[in-house]
């Protein structure tokens, strides 16, 4: 999605550690246009898939949730985080390790918002180990629903995350794929063919 | 807000304590054609207003600030909770109570996404005790931005909160005011002159 490659190549600060900040815009700053256009561009890439839900997990992937939501007219389904390990009979859940702030969480989500006839789209904004994507796909798969695939905003794709979903035969739909990026500025993006904004 | 006031009727749960669970519809899975309908709300309330920012506080806030943005045209800024008490020079901060919780804890929001020539909406889905909005309130001040007012899906009237920020001559709008509620399932609403649904 170039409208999204251009924005991060203007605005996101490549931090140590592999982390790149793209606060200014998409998840803490929000500029609602550019939701709309992730939004209607799931759509696009999901046309043909039956989506009933969508899910996530708090908190910075609930704003591009809901605004996709609204594209494809179907319910949003937020996972919280916890770290407590015991957990209600009443919930679903899976257990997270995150790399980047190096701590083990765990995600449910009550029994009663995924059903078995659910096909669920997966909607997260970064996709970088893929930890927290797996703890969603394990509630789906826990409720018995389908899931119709993951929709990310940023791949971080010299990471293992998606590579490592990819083997499962889950459909990821990543807007853009960061091969490599160093902190003097040099993000590269992988190649999709798009033509320039 | 009449449709409002009818799904907590039919949906809310009211738990020990005086928690009201909105889970199903409001905060946890999201019915979004309410969320639009909210945030079109929203829009009513406050026109004629100058607002060119909305400022909420993760996690549950996010989806309806992204929402109510919509409408109004306008970025939205997440301030974030944070346990520790020291934070950097190029956040605002403030502290807030928790009741619910039991906690303490700091929001913060980087210095760059409130600018003093903002006038700030604020979002939120609970309005009880009023310590979350107050401690949103501290960041704007410390901006030297102007607050439009603040926009509120569920005001628990019997406690403080509300009357303590109207005391301050900040302008909130609260969609739905309980006045009561007990386990029962007695619910009651403050009158607003609305006709039924």
């Amino acid at each position: 999605m170039r409208l999204l490659k251009d924005r991060i190549l203007a605005e996101g600060k490549v931090l140590p550690g592999h982390i790149l900040n793209v606060g200014s815009f998409l998840n803490q700053q929000v500029d609602i246009e550019l939701y709309n256009e992730i939004g209607g561009e799931f759509l696009r890439r999901f046309s043909g898939v039956r989506v009933t839900r969508i899910l996530t997990v708090e908190a910075s992937g609930i704003g591009i949730a809901c605004v996709t939501a609204q594209y494809f007219k179907v319910p949003v389904v937020f996972a919280r985080k916890f770290r407590a390990k015991n957990v209600g009979d009443d919930l679903y859940s899976a257990d997270v390790t995150s790399y980047t702030h190096g701590v083990d969480y765990t995600i449910t989500v009550p029994r009663a918002y995924i059903r078995k006839e659910d096909s669920v789209l997966l909607i997260d904004d970064f996709l970088a180990n893929g930890c927290a994507l797996e703890g969603l796909v394990a509630l789906v798969r826990a409720a018995g629903a389908e899931l119709a695939g993951a929709g990310v905003v940023i791949e971080k794709g010299f990471q293992q995350g998606g590579r490592r979903l990819r083997e499962q035969r889950i459909r990821i739909e990543s807007l853009a794929v960061i091969d490599s990026m160093g902190e003097n500025g040099g993000i590269v993006f992988r190649e999709s063919g798009e033509k320039p904004h």
